[in-house]
């Protein structure tokens, strides 16, 4: 039986589409669901995602309130072996990627509050279906307002990580439910000179805030002008050691950057949540090769989770593309997936829906793929340290050889 | 026009099929052109492998010659903008995958004569297809007997570098054509205490040997045995300057380190080769996923080349899987390709059977996507020099938080 794919619910979300038509094909796996079958549809998964995972069975009252509500729910499981010595350690991750709700030119608090309520909706249902960690996608409680370069209203979504509204309000579902929630937001850093941060907060499944941490690469590309708004962390690569396993999260433009997925990893990371924020046009044949990239590379969990439909602006701005000012930012395309360290994923969210997907792991993946491809035994640590360092002097010389 | 994955030439190579059935899927390009069409197929194509790529239209007695001697051949443009102060820098990459030629009992002479007249007649097709760089697959001229773990016959297939019968035949293919060729082989360091070493040898286009290089990580991967033939290298990452750019060899294992990528990339890299060798059942779901996201992160073009067939030895071995003693390794699955910089890649070459994958490129893509994407910029270099010595060092303590 193949179960790649598995759409309870394909009816776009109207509220989130005002992109174009070409911007609205469901996906990879719409698409090769409807025209292939058997040992072919089959052959290609296998070649594409690896080894073949098992469908999750939700409740049906749990697949009826998806469609009720409007949002997709996928679920897969990613068995390990049995050892002898450990029981399995088996975790639920879910992802949740949503759409912004409110127009633009609504208020913060209503657009916000919006959000909380319908991102509220999908994590009810999360729990139901049994997550024990939920991530949500970057700044999630907003417009991506960073295309416009306007400060005011934007950056009065900044909040802040301990005592904001959005923490307040995920520290009682977290409880409530048991869950860790991964938290990304736009950062108020009240207590020091009130600056402005991309964050993730950790929240545990007591209701407590565990910590946060910061995205540690900055774009400056096309729409995305985060670096007029914020800069690179300084609190490194921390890991959260949750109820339910090693947590780190490599927030959107790190994922590009491999050495950054290397140091979570090397921090005892197990599962690496990728919140991201990206568009059609500019990202999308990288989407599933970064984050399943670092899974493999890492023997980690990797978790992209990125945002859906298309934002539109109350003023027109311009994209560094030489194209007339427009005043939406393109379509955040979704496809949100997680990557299991031997190879396989799942396959993605849709590209135009709000949705979730959950994985059933085994975290004892991790050590059993290390064991297997030994990346971490054979990674030569020690000599790329120097590499690297060296190669970071301005006075590094390339080594290059010339034909004698 | 949809042309990913134009098949000049399907039919198998039953001279180096021992594989079962289930091991001879012609891949997934073959499978979606038969049933995909349109904007479906299109839609698919343009997710997984990003812009659509020009087709090469080869002349028709190259086509024809492929046909007979029963090699695929594939070719694509990749293109990159104008720029006003350089002129392009249009270069043809090839990648030939090989199987062996006699069985494996043949004697050593006689096993790599064969695939020298093989493989030559691929590269005289390459030339005639205007290649200017041509790549071979890891250990091209042997069958990848490591599996065996046995000394004699197999390491009478290392040969100098320098002066080897493998290197004399290629350089005066390189000097005819005015071709550069990448030569992986077992190499046997004469001139210091005989040892063996996995090389690729850099032949110029005047058909001198620019240099070589050595593989950096070295397997413990099921019938991978070859740490017990051979060392990790000591020559560091070069990067070799030559007519029609500058390249670099990351020799099979080395795909799953990113770092290693990263180095050849900081050493000037414009091209970096992948010749591999790896089995269908092991890594497929990785392939492609490693040499693309390399060239994605590093803003190059990567190669990743893998042979092609099933080998069968003389004597039984085990693959430590607790499976019964067997003789043959799997099925080595081709399925080379050519990744870009901005994140498109070529179709792959069969999975069963030989070939040849042409891509014409515009180097000046390199530095085009690196402006535009900026990962070298923000990579935060220091940071991460100081950062990994610091995890190399045996007392290091990973940065994990808990919740108070």
């Amino acid at each position: 039986m193949i179960c790649y794919g598995r759409v309870v619910n394909l009816t776009n979300s109207q509220r989130t589409m005002s992109a174009s038509v070409a911007e609205q094909s469901g996906g990879v796996e719409e698409i090769l669901e409807s025209n292939l079958k058997g040992t072919e549809l089959k052959e290609v998964y296998r070649i594409l995602y690896g080894r073949q995972l098992k469908p999750i069975e939700f409740p049906a009252d749990l697949t009826k309130l998806a469609l009720e509500q409007n949002f997709q729910i996928l679920g897969y499981v990613v068995e390990a072996e049995k050892e002898q010595c450990r029981g399995p350690r088996k975790v639920r991750i879910a992802a949740i990627q949503n759409a912004i709700v409110e127009p633009t030119t609504a208020t913060v608090v209503q657009q916000r509050d919006a959000i909380h309520r319908r991102v509220g909706q999908i994590i009810e249902a999360a729990a139901q279906g049994g997550a024990n960690i939920v991530g949500l996608q970057e700044a999630w409680t907003m417009p991506f307002a960073f295309c416009t370069r306007e400060r005011l209203p934007w950056t009065e979504f900044a909040e802040s990580a301990e005592q904001g509204p959005t923490t307040k309000f995920l520290s009682q579902l977290a409880k409530k439910h048991g869950i860790v929630i991964i938290s990304p937001i736009l950062e108020r850093d009240e207590s020091k000179d009130d600056v402005i941060w991309n964050t993730a907060v950790v929240i545990s499944h007591t209701g407590n805030v565990i910590g946060k941490t910061r995205k540690n690469h900055i774009p400056r590309v096309g729409d995305f002008n985060e670096s007029t708004y914020y800069m690179e962390s300084t609190l490194g690569h921390p890991v959260f050691e949750t109820a339910f396993g090693k947590i780190a999260v490599n927030i959107c433009y790190g994922r590009h950057h491999p050495q950054n997925w290397m140091m979570y990893a090397l921090n005892s990371a197990e599962i690496i949540f990728n919140p991201s924020a990206t568009v059609n046009g500019l990202s999308e044949a990288l989407w599933g090769v970064e984050a399943r990239n670092a899974s493999i590379a890492n023997h980690v969990f990797t978790v992209a989770i990125n945002r859906v439909g298309t934002e539109v602006f109350p003023y027109e701005f311009t994209s560094g593309n030489g194209k007339p000012a427009h005043k939406d930012f393109g379509h955040f395309y979704g496809s949100s997936y997680i990557a299991s360290p031997d190879g396989c994923r799942t396959p993605g969210l849709s590209r135009t829906q709000e949705g979730v997907i959950i994985a059933e792991v085994d975290l004892n993946l991790c050590r059993q793929v290390k064991d297997t491809w030994g990346f971490r035994m054979t990674q030569r640590l020690d000599m790329y340290g120097e590499k690297i360092s060296a190669a970071a002097d301005p006075n590094y010389r390339p080594h290059l050889i010339r034909e004698q």
